[in-house]
C-alpha cells in the first residue's frame, strides 16, 4: 500500500510514522510530505530513513492512504482532489470534520461512521476524544443528555512549538518562583504560541475567539459530540484551558444522563471499554494524570463519582496522549478498519 | 491591640505579617506564634525583627485578635480557649467551618455572618473563595441553584513545601522533556506533598479521598458555598485539581441561575463587585490566568459565556491569589470590619 503522511515533520505526523512502524501497517512505500522548507529532512521508518517530499498535488497521485496532519488550510488544498482521485483520507484538521457527508470517526465510538465507506475521514479534535473515550460507553449504557467539560490540555497540542515555548520559559523563570507571588505583570514572558506565560500558569483561552466568546477549541469540544455520538440536541458546555503539562490532555467531565447510573455501573461498563483504561480506587489511591497517559493507546479514566444527589449525574475524569489516541494513533486505527489491516480495534 | 500569628513562618503567616503591615492594621504588639521547630526564627514586622515563640496556651493569654493558619487540628487546640478568654479568632483552617455557630466570612459576600458578633470566624477554602467572589453578586441578582467548579489549584495551596517540590521536580525533568511523550511510569518522581509527579503534570486528587470518593477538598468546595450564600439545596459539584501553577488558583465555573441571566448583565453585575477585577473583553485579547493575580487583592474574573441555548446558565473563569485573598487577606479583612480598622470592604 502507498502511505502518504502529510504534515511529516510535524509533531503529529512523527508520530503518525513511528505508529505505522510499531503496528506494522501493510505500508509499501512511504511518502512523508511536507511543506516546503522541510524536504531536506528525512524520517526514519523501519530503519530506513525516507526523504521527506514537498506536498503537491502530484506528490499525492496514486496514494492508496493520505494521512494529514498539516493544519485545515492545507486539508482543504489538498485532500478533496486526493479522494476524488481513489485515496482514502484520513484528516487530523478540524478541516472536514463538521461536513455531513463526512466521518467524524473514533474507531471505538462510533465505528458505524465508517459504513458508508467515505473517503475522507476525519479525526476528531484531541480533547473531544479524550472525552468521548468514556461518554461513548456510557452513553450507551445510559442516554447522555448533558455534558459540562473543563479541559487541561498540553502544551504539544499546540505542536512541537508549544513545547519548546514552555521549556523556554521555565528556563527563563525556574529560580525566580518566590518573585511570582508579587505582581509581575510586566516581566512576564510573553510567548507567540500561548499568548500569555504557560509556564507556572495555566491559560484559558486555545485558539482564537469566535463570535459568541467562546474559542474555536471549545465550539469543537461542543459540536462533534453531537455528531460522534448522534444526539443532536445534547447540551454540551465547554472550557478550554491550556497547561504546562507535555504530552497528555485531561478532561473533568460532568455527565448526566437519561437513566440513572451508579459509579458502580459505570466502572463496569468502563472496564470493558475498548480503548479504555479504567484507573479508579480511591481506596488504594488509584487514579489517573496526563503524564501516565503519555506514550500509552488508551484514556486512562477514574474519579468517577455520583453527582450530588441526582441519581443520573456523575463526574469523571479522563487523560489521553493528545498526539497519539488524539491524533496520530486514531487516525491509523480508523485506517486499519476501512483496510481491514491487522489491528483491529479490540 | 495585641495581636497573634499563629503559624507565622508558614506560608500563609508570612502572608498574614506582611498585610497586616502594608494594610496598617492597628498592631500595638505582633506575637508571632509556631511550632517548637521554629522558635529560633523570626519575623520582620514595620523594619523590626519579631522574635517567634511557641505555641502555646499561655502565649495566646490577653490577646485581641488571633490570625490563625496552623492547620485544623491546631485550630481545634488552641482556639476555643483563646476565644472564651475574650480574643476574636480568625481561623484559615477547616476546623470551625461548617459549626452553625461560627461564621464563614468572605467580607465581600456575606458580611451579615460577622453580624451576631462571632468569636471564632471562619476563612473559606481557598477554592471556594475563588469561586465565590463572583458567584455571590451573580446569586444576588439571579439566584444561583447549580453550580459545577473543577479548579486549576497552586502548589502553594499544599505550603511552602509544596513550591519546594515543584522545583525540584523542574530540575529534574527539565531537559528531558521529549522523552515524557513516552511511557515513563517507573521512572517518574513521586513526591511526599502531592504523591504523584507534579511538574509537567495535573493531579486530580487534593487531600484525602473520602468515603464517597470524592477528596476532602472537593467536600469543601461543595459544602462552604451553601453556607456562605445561605442556599441549603444548592447543588455543588467540584472536582479538584492541582496544576503546576505557583501562587493562585483558578476555576472553570458553570452555574444555573434562578432568572435568566446575560453575559452582559453578568459583566456589568461583576463589574461594580467588591473584590472582582472584571478582566473579560474578548475582542481584546483579555482574559484572566492565575499567574496575573498572584500578588494581588482581587480575583480575577473573565471568560463569560452563555451556556449553549440555557438562558439562566452561564460559564465564567476565575482566578486569585491563594496565599492572599483566599487566606491571609482574607483574615485580615475581616478582622477590619470586626475591629472597624483602617480598611473597610470596598
Amino acid at each position: 500500500m502507498r502511505v502518504a503522511v502529510v504534515g511529516a515533520t510535524g509533531a503529529v505526523g512523527r508520530r503518525m510514522v513511528s505508529i505505522l512502524e510499531e503496528r506494522s501497517f501493510p505500508v509499501d512505500e512511504l511518502i512523508p510530505l511536507a511543506s516546503q522548507r522541510s524536504v531536506d529532512r528525512a524520517v526514519a521508518f523501519h530503519g530506513a530513513d525516507v526523504q521527506v517530499r514537498e506536498l503537491t498535488h502530484e506528490a499525492l497521485d496514486g496514494v492508496d492512504l493520505a494521512l494529514a496532519s498539516a493544519g485545515a488550510a492545507v486539508s482543504r488544498q489538498f485532500l478533496p482532489s486526493a479522494a476524488a482521485a481513489g485515496a482514502i483520507c484520513v484528516d487530523n484538521s478540524s478541516a472536514f470534520r463538521m461536513d455531513p457527508n463526512v466521518a467524524l470517526c473514533i474507531p471505538e465510538v462510533n465505528p458505524e461512521s465508517l459504513d458508508a465507506h467515505p473517503k475522507i475521514i476525519s479525526v476528531p479534535n484531541c480533547t473531544t476524544i479524550t472525552a468521548m473515550l468514556p461518554m461513548g460507553p456510557l452513553h450507551r449504557a445510559a442516554g447522555l443528555h448533558a455534558l459540562v467539560i473543563s479541559s487541561y490540555q498540553s502544551v504539544s497540542g499546540a505542536g512541537w512549538k508549544g513545547v519548546v515555548e514552555l521549556e523556554e520559559q521555565i528556563e527563563e523563570l525556574h529560580g525566580h518562583e518566590e518573585e511570582l507571588g508579587h505582581p509581575v505583570l510586566d516581566t512576564l514572558p510573553v510567548g507567540e504560541v500561548f499568548g500569555k506565560t504557560i509556564a507556572f500558569n495555566v491559560v484559558p483561552k486555545i485558539a482564537a475567539f469566535e463570535d459568541d466568546d467562546y474559542t474555536s477549541e471549545e465550539a469543537k469540544m461542543m459540536a462533534e459530540p453531537r455528531k460522534i455520538l448522534g444526539i443532536p440536541d445534547l447540551f454540551v458546555a465547554a472550557t478550554a484551558v491550556r497547561v504546562p503539562s507535555l504530552f497528555a490532555h485531561a478532561v473533568s467531565l460532568y455527565a448526566e444522563f437519561s437513566l440513572p447510573i451508579t459509579p458502580g455501573e459505570a466502572r463496569q461498563v468502563l472496564s470493558s471499554a475498548p480503548g479504555v483504561e479504567l484507573r479508579d480506587d480511591p481506596e488504594h489511591g488509584v487514579y489517573p494524570t496526563p503524564m501516565e497517559a503519555g506514550g500509552r493507546d488508551d484514556a486512562l479514566v477514574g474519579r468517577i463519582r455520583r453527582a450530588a444527589d441526582r441519581d443520573n449525574a456523575l463526574l469523571l475524569f479522563s487523560c489521553a496522549d493528545n498526539l497519539r489516541k488524539g491524533a496520530a494513533l486514531n487516525a491509523i486505527q480508523i485506517a486499519e478498519v476501512v483496510f481491514g489491516a491487522r489491528h483491529p480495534i479490540k
